[in-house]
């Protein structure tokens, strides 16, 4: 580190620069995140240096913390003080790690616990079993991509203290059964984590309804993602359970900060992404939300129609705004869209296949241009 | 929910009620967090959108990334390439978590495994043991609250894996002495990892000497914590292990991204903490820093003279910008201080007396106000 500092003009030429590497997200067609609403940024950059890991000093932003906990109850049909249920986590691996280690810190009757989820999982769930040393088993999955039941239940033994079901998998936005994990949750008084990092904010503003949240009564806790389709800034993300008591299994006891003690996995916490995150979700209402995934799903219909007219199928229909297309040869496809084009999308494990997330910053021109990059390719 | 959202304006005048409702940090003497320079704001606000957990989307902000992990070798005497050895965590709770998880995965021979840390160590630790069930023994401390060597010692045994010392105690600001644990981790081939969340941004701008770094030779990991002392935005945490083979033990495998493998504990990343990062520690240089802590220092002293000028004395003399004053009955002394006041401070665990961090947003008059309005209470 140099002894004198540069200045402030050099410094904001450096980051031009960095910025200028960076991939803008036109032709980004891989990833789960996407601009943040330009409301969401102004919010954040004014509360940014509130800290969440101290809410006695941050009265103001932990009662927006509050305000959007109630927002996701009234989303995810959780009528059970949701504010008192959960807490504004960085994202879809806190509040996937936290839900886990409820369950754990619930049943410390059992000695080796297990917990059983769909072969699509999301790779938290493998960080989870690396941190904790708990066992994840892996349900495989039916012909739909769905988890397959009799697997779920062939992987039950008595170690078993609860099970994950996806709404939205990572690779092809599928939904699990998720009335169906409940009543095997229920019979076995098991603890039933729904992951909705990615659909928690699309499937309540589709016009098909799924039932998938806390209306369904073996649901114990659930994940949605602000960062991700709730157009709020990085780092927010959401974990709700059903009941405040479950919240307590995650408490430690925290001496010399305004509060007693502490559930959140960080320490210090970002109070601008509450705010970011309240600032979002009350300026576009469902109205505001139910267009940008009204619009995601036309440019998903437009982009399935095209390349059926080239031929290629979808892996399955695509449920929400992600699709997979079955193409020969999808790892050199995906090399070529993005060598020769500028293209990224990714590629799903099985079967190998062409990934596309079709996020808010998507037009129809977008998808009009890279169909035709895609047709020189096969 | 609401149907219809409502309006910029509307939601802009509830943002700046909530804004008024928290604590401005003018009289917050408890926090180990204080504004962020302004140029860390303007930084981060240029990267809002890049996620470094998929760095490859991402490579101008992933190389700024580098360039601190640079600048934090170069303050911490690591001189095997550092920008291979560590990233940028979410705060000292994550880094902390990391350093052991690496150490357990790295000793998967030993089945029970424990850790040694001072009974100071902070309370991120009390969370990884809840979260990863190793045993964390606790060793207690000698007169001047650094950790008692023989009691370090007598905790050991067969199944210990690592040692914890802290490089700023968040109750005393005491520095454990680092070289004799590094001669007890050498002699038995121990991980040690420095807990330097708060102190690695003051240590190397004070006149003292005090080695406590990668310059001694048995330590093998670093926290070091950008939005405390670094004056950047939350969320922005730093981990440095000594090799980069440390990194591999926390790799898990990650499809449908830009990279094949992740060592983050968190999955989607703030670019905006990297780039707010890099432009406060380029702008300030050791000279920048150097200053404010300068100015900590002698804060710090006003403070304990102006406190013995009342006849109190210190618990211990301070190391760093934390002082604990003897006050009796110090949790009634705290309480009055913030209703009669408005004073924010904080009471340390044993003894019971008043703890204050002076962070650069306490000044001379802030100083001297404070030593009136204890004045009356003493």
């Amino acid at each position: 580190m140099e002894e004198t500092g540069i200045s402030r003009e050099h410094i904001l030429s450096i980051l031009k620069n960095a910025k200028s590497e960076d991939t803008s997200y036109d032709r980004v067609l891989s990833s789960m995140c996407t601009y943040p609403h330009e409301i969401a940024v102004l919010a954040h950059t004014q509360f940014i240096e509130a800290n969440m890991g101290d809410p006695g000093l941050f009265p103001g932003t932990y009662g927006l913390e509050k305000e959007v906990l109630k927002m996701f109850g009234s989303l995810l049909h959780h009528n059970n003080s949701p504010e008192k249920c959960g807490y504004l986590t960085t994202g879809g691996t806190e509040s996937n790690i936290q839900a886990i280690r409820s369950m754990v810190n619930a049943r410390r009757d059992i000695n080796h616990p297990n917990v059983v989820m769909p072969e699509s999982a999301h790779f938290s769930f493998d960080k989870v079993a690396d941190l904790s040393g708990i066992e994840i088993r892996k349900a495989s999955l039916d012909n739909t991509l769905k988890v397959d039941l009799n697997s779920v239940v062939s992987l039950i033994d008595d170690n078993t203290i609860g099970l994950v079901g996806i709404a939205g998998t990572t690779e092809f936005g599928q939904i699990d059964p998720i009335e169906s994990l409940s009543e095997i949750a229920l019979d076995r008084d098991f603890f039933l984590h729904v992951d909705g990092a990615f659909g928690g904010f699309i499937l309540p503003f589709m016009d098909m309804e799924y039932h998938y949240d806390f209306e369904v009564e073996g649901v114990t806790s659930m994940t949605i993602d602000p960062h991700k389709m709730g157009l709020s800034t990085i780092p927010s993300g959401g974990l709700l359970f059903r009941e405040p008591e479950y919240l307590d299994d995650l408490e430690i006891h925290t001496p010399y900060l305004s509060i007693n003690k502490q559930y959140s996995l960080t320490g210090t916490r970002s109070g601008a992404s509450v705010a970011s995150t309240y600032a979002v979700m009350k300026h576009l209402g469902r109205e505001g939300y139910r267009s940008v995934v009204d619009q995601c799903m036309e440019q998903t219909r437009e982009i399935v129609s095209g390349a059926k007219a080239l031929g290629i199928e979808t892996v399955i229909d695509p449920v929400m705004n992600i699709v997979a297309l079955n193409v020969p040869q999808a790892d050199d496809v995906r090399k070529k869209l993005l060598d020769d084009f500028g293209w990224h999308v990714s590629i799903t494990r099985n079967p190998r296949a062409l990934r596309l997330v079709i996020m808010p910053h998507i037009d129809n021109n977008t998808i009009e241009l890279f169909l035709a990059d895609l047709e020189k390719l096969v």
